[in-house]
């Protein structure tokens, strides 16, 4: 059977909470005896344990060996103990015991409070060791090792010289990191007064700070030291503040879980929810996130048992994010790198003004995106707020460009795109989309243009086939098998092929007979290979590059055939960067920045768009940001002598440097990676040559997700059709009714979310399509081990 | 004359750097006089400075005078020097010395680091007082006390056990403030390896470790120590890596000048602007922002001399962000408790899926706002990205509830609203306005709907007014005068006068004749009292409350008369929380929350709108974020049993955790400003009643500008009329030309931002409407000094 994978601890009958110390030799292990001692008084119904997971310096004077003597009531534990008094990533090194990296640490210290849980109902005490960013062994931060647990902390700050300040920065540190500071205690010191200054300073913070009589000092005699110890203790654990403190424990404890389970009946009373029925919704339904880390959700349990005893599960689920938030993550959540980019330019900024002004995080962005994008047509960077609100913006640069060139009237003109095609949600955005089930009921929704229907890219059966639109067969030919994937994006072959005639030959005939009809268009809109909103359809990308091709090579096609404009282009030559035909628009919100395992999607097609627009991703899954990115040639349509003539589009927090700091930080990140072959594991998956060395000039494509799973699971009777590509999986389902109303996958969901005892799953569907999306950062084992989990569910087995 | 304000220091010909510690006691001082030592050998030619701004302890113990005994060519100071050997905040406490506000420190700083340019080229170090929180004076954090300076730092990192965690904590804390660390000082040890581990950890932050050979032990033999001492500083001073050190200080100052001044060209090549007419913008018209805090901007200055000389100025201007950068800003730039609660969410949860999910800070943040508006119509909660979307949302809401009452077409329906509204840059809620410069040009926008002209309040030539609308002083009958503001705003009273009758007429009137032409509305759309981007034009609160009433009390003007349904609902008993009438949507995404001086906009006319949105000061002015609030009655409609039925609207980031947490602290912060009474000094100056107690319950209006500001202003010969409110001015210039091309206001934009030697003001205007708007958290003195620059301005002196 699985093991649970170690994620955050609420159980309702075991306070668990973390000991944290502002620095080394503050007093914590003082503290947790203290403690110890007065709930073994207060509850001695109760167990109190304690658990230091790692320890440097002789066993004697060890932690848990001193809280055992002075409490010994308490079940003490330690689980690494190594001799030298330094560092524990420097006492590793000189140990003879086995390298632990913190994965193991994590795992034994969530099994050892599993199991505290199930001996009976009581407290648990976890001692960090040092300061709270001492190194773990395997030299990491020991508040980035423990963070998946989000324990809630006991601060022990410091009382010295100093200490207000050492103090304030490592509540600043465990804060950042989404720590929750249950309460500070710290000596009483007549001289420095910190406990006062900090008594004040985290008042409004909401943070109780409890000053205790310090110890004695350390008496070298150790029978004498032992004694006033042992004084010591007996007097300070019986205070009555001791008493009030412990008391406390229990109804933070208490609160949190109540405050934690109200939120589902809560958000249904007052959460409007986007895309949701809520007729269909009850509280049970809603999901309520304690918090996130890495690839998971920590969930509350969907069958929570109220009665708090040792058999009663844990409250909180790992649960793998499977839509990645809605297709968003990309550097998984809590990534303390981002939090640091997130508040460095809040501190250093806040937001400022962008119109007429510039500052180093949205030029640093800006140049980061053009110079890597490799399209020599982008040279301009426009800012806005989400995906929907940049396909805006890159259709009034369209639609201005080539209405000014043909001369097309102001509301007469539409897009050009593709079936099931899908740019956002304000009504300009819904209009470049043909009418579906998403906007069909929207008022003032007018889809404005023509879609093509197009071949499909699948994994049927085991064969990857291109499979032409249905009742198109006589135009397209016959479904095409490929003996890989790789062959279908292998446009320099496919260029030449029958299939890229007939595409060029249908695609030109229908934007004659549209342009006969009258009908004017001013924008070429596409998201590259795959239709995320439409149903997570994999279009051939042959028929996207010729569609391109068609629409830059014959600009005739878009005058008003009544009064031939003297304006139009000739096609232009390679090197000529202005647009021809009309403005290309490439909606890569969804597909761009690695999520299909390239920076971008366009160069799957080996075409440069006039217009880029990149979000979701950007951000590395943070917060909201898009870039729409132009051509001089875009631009330029927009020069003139009145201010109205310009791009009259703007938010308030255009370019927030919030955002742009995240998203550089979180783009240069994901070029690392590709840069250092974090991905190689996967992609030796998919390297045709059987070859272990990748060639980083390699056109090959590949996905998270190996062959051998996509294969297998395209044989399932109940699975009609895979795909995947990058970090996306899609699953279509056998069901009479496809689309949007199908309810085929939600079966599927169902058992992923619950049918598992090492994590669970948290996926949405698109109708009958089951789609899985990880971040860039998800490790291969998770893959493959959620692999293991989709064809169990596949075939009715857990 | 004016002295300079303090702020950010950027000499060519002054390098300053600042030396924090990661603790007391690291050795800050020891690296300060190496540093000083290895200047002066390096470049004889240059002076060097050090700073001890605030000092504890004997005076023969103090840092300066060590500093200039073991380096006598430094020149030192202490500003302010106490006896004890405590921190700061206790020794002020027992000193004789005045009491020193972080102001006064901070301005002598300013001073003193001027004073040191003005001598000619050199290197100021200023060495903090103990770690990087430690106390000031005031009790507050001197991390905090010089972030306007925002130096680069030397970090003396901290060599002892558990100086690990307590040197990346302290930079951390530095980090989340906006500072930028120059390089990290730590003595070597053989044991602990600190220097080791940090060098590692920072590598991939691009931040350098310095490792030093550590002073010998104290010589409690005070000539002894100072030979050994001397020694020492011989030795270490004059290693090859203090050269390289030092001379990287040198190549690091120049870089950062080459960085941001190089900005405003790298910008006028790639970055697209928002309601940008590029065409007239050249690289010296674009601010390049270095920082900003508070209420300023640190802006490289318009008139740089490029020459590295002690007459150059400072490269960095204090600007004053007048309009409160695109009307965001609630709590100033930079706040720590925003940058902390950004980084909170960013760390426990990132972002988190929110279709089907709750979290805590979403839910806190809907229940906070919910409550707050005491309307009790608002039950539910919709998250979107900006104002724009969030009015999209809300007119989807709007209309398909009206539309499905009265069985209207799906395309054959607008809205009422009022002539020189602005709902935002996306197509739909540029749908909601009449045509005008910002939208007429932009292909696929179609104005749909009525707009009412409206009569304005104006002071003019010192007397409050409500003027009719041009050429319709028939209907309304001639400008009225008021005693006060108060007075116009007084709706109890105005209720019942003539001019309500008159404006119930009239709007009863105009809407019927529109039902007759069989003009269709799904909405009436409302800014309260101010339409910012319009011109910031004052509506009578009575007009407005007037359209309400009518729209409400007469549902029958909104039925198709064609074809009666019979589902009309009565007119509203006041205990009826549903829709009557029509949808009413109030758009108080510039206007709510504090920026007129009240929770929301709604409450000046008395009426509760069924639809509320939210945006710019909803997150305190740091990143985007909306609410669209509704009520029950309106949500009911889109309760259905197909998904399609739902309101199929929703953003990837929707309810991010990161703006959720930011909103919620701010909104909070706002509500805690108000309640502490933060504001009386503002609103002391608007109390009629002449009394200092300001009454809670009071339905004051007020300004954070004064009366007789105000009253002078209107007097002016260039100025038709002015208007303020809550933190907004908006002063109407004569012009010929009214309205958006106007550009009259431009002279007065270009005085304040060059006329003045204590800052300057940074400002957008409207045509010829030039406006200011201030932070919540702006204090008096700043208002009133920019009040007699604006007065200075208008009279054409400086």
């Amino acid at each position: 059977m699985a093991t649970r994978t170690p994620g955050s601890v609420l159980f309702r009958s075991l306070k668990a909470l973390q000991v944290y110390g502002a620095n080394t030799d503050v007093g914590k292990t003082v503290v947790s005896t203290i403690l110890c001692k007065a709930l073994a008084r207060a509850t001695p119904e109760q167990q109190a344990w304690y658990l230091k997971p790692v320890s440097t310096g002789p066993l004697e004077d060890a932690d848990d060996y001193s809280v055992s003597r002075f409490s010994p009531e308490t079940r003490t534990k330690c689980l690494f103990q190594y001799d030298l008094p330094v560092s524990p990533h420097i006492a590793a090194r000189g140990s003879k015991l086995p390298a632990f990296n913190d994965n193991s640490i994590l795992s034994q210290v969530y099994s050892h409070i599993t199991e505290c849980h199930k001996a009976g109902p009581g407290t648990l005490l976890l001692e960090t060791a040092g300061g709270i960013h001492s190194p773990t062994p395997a030299s990491n931060s020991q508040a980035d090792l423990y963070r998946p647990l989000r324990l809630p902390v006991l601060l022990v700050a410091d009382a010295r010289l100093g200490g207000i300040s050492s103090s304030i920065s490592a509540f600043e540190s465990l804060h950042i990191r989404g720590y929750d500071i249950d309460s500070i205690l710290v000596w009483e010191n007549r001289q420095y007064q910190n406990h006062a200054y900090l008594h004040d300073y985290f008042k409004p913070r909401n943070i109780p700070v409890l000053a205790l009589p310090p110890p004695p000092p350390r008496d070298n005699d150790r029978a004498r030291d032992h004694e006033q110890m042992s004084l010591y203790y007996e007097k300070v654990s019986t205070l009555e503040k001791i008493d009030a403190f412990v008391e406390n424990l229990s109804k933070n404890h208490e609160a949190r879980i109540e405050k934690l389970t109200s939120l589902s009946t809560r958000a249904e009373s007052h959460i409007w929810y986007p895309f949701t029925q809520h007729k269909d919704l009850s509280a049970k339904d809603i999901m309520t996130i304690d918090s996130a880390y890495g690839d998971f959700f920590q969930a509350v349990g969907q069958s929570n048992a109220e009665v708090p005893n040792s058999e009663a599960p844990n409250l909180l689920e790992p649960t793998v994010d499977g839509s990645a938030s809605w297709w968003t993550q990309g550097l998984g959540h809590g990534d303390p790198q981002l939090s640091l980019a997130a508040a460095y330019a809040a501190g250093r900024y806040g937001h400022v003004m962008f119109a007429g002004a510039i500052h180093e995080p949205a030029m640093s962005l800006s140049e980061l995106m053009l110079q890597n994008m490799h399209n020599p047509r982008l040279q301009r960077v426009f800012f806005s707020d989400n995906g929907s609100t940049g396909m805006e913006v890159a259709t009034k640069m369209g639609l201005t460009a080539a209405s000014q060139r043909y001369q097309h009237a102001k509301h007469d003109i539409g897009v050009i795109g593709l079936k099931g095609s899908y740019h956002g949600d304000t009504i300009g955005a819904m209009d470049c989309s043909e009418p579906s089930t998403f906007n069909g009921k929207v008022h003032w929704y007018e889809g404005r243009g023509y879609w093509f229907d197009f071949p499909q890219v699948k994994l049927k059966a085991g064969n990857w086939i291109v499979e032409p639109p249905s009742g198109m067969e006589n135009g397209f030919g016959p479904a095409t098998e490929f003996a890989s994937l790789n062959d279908i994006f292998d446009m320099g072959t496919r260029d030449q092929s029958l299939a890229a005639s007939n595409y060029r030959s249908y695609i030109t005939e229908v934007l004659g007979r549209l342009q006969n009809e009258g009908k004017r268009f001013g924008a070429l809109i596409m998201e590259p290979i795959l239709l995320g909103a439409g149903g997570m359809l994999f279009v051939d990308p042959l028929f996207q590059r010729c569609l391109v091709q068609v629409v830059r090579q014959n600009p005739q096609l878009f005058t008003d055939s009544s009064s031939p404009s003297t304006e139009t282009a000739s096609p232009p030559s390679s090197q000529d960067l202005g647009w021809s035909g009309l403005p290309v628009i490439f909606d890569e919100v969804f597909t761009g920045l690695y999520r299909l395992g390239r920076f971008n999607s366009a160069s799957f097609l080996g075409v440069d768009p006039d217009i880029s627009v990149h979000a979701k991703l950007l951000t590395g899954g943070l917060l909201p940001l898009c870039v729409t990115l132009a051509s001089d040639s875009v631009y330029e349509a927009f020069l003139g002598t009145e201010k109205s003539d310009a791009l009259l589009h703007g938010h308030s927090y255009t370019a927030h440097a919030v955002g742009c700091e995240v998203a550089r930080t979180s783009v240069q990140k994901m070029m690392e990676m590709e840069k250092t072959q974090e991905w190689s594991v996967f992609q030796n998956d998919w390297s045709s040559s059987q070859s272990n060395t990748i060639d980083q000039e390699s056109s090959q494509v590949w996905s998270m997700w190996s062959q051998g799973f996509l294969h297998q699971a395209s044989l399932s009777p109940s699975v009609e059709s895979v795909v995947a590509l990058g970090s996306v999986l899609a699953i279509n389902l056998q069901d009479d009714i496809s689309g949007y109303n199908s309810t085929a996958a939600r079966g599927l969901q169902g058992r992923l979310r619950a049918d598992f005892k090492d994590f669970s799953i948290h996926s949405r569907v698109l109708g009958n399509v089951f789609y899985l999306m990880m971040s860039q950062t998800t490790k291969m084992e998770a893959v493959r081990r959620i692999e293991q989990m989709v064809l169990a569910s596949l075939t009715g087995s857990s």
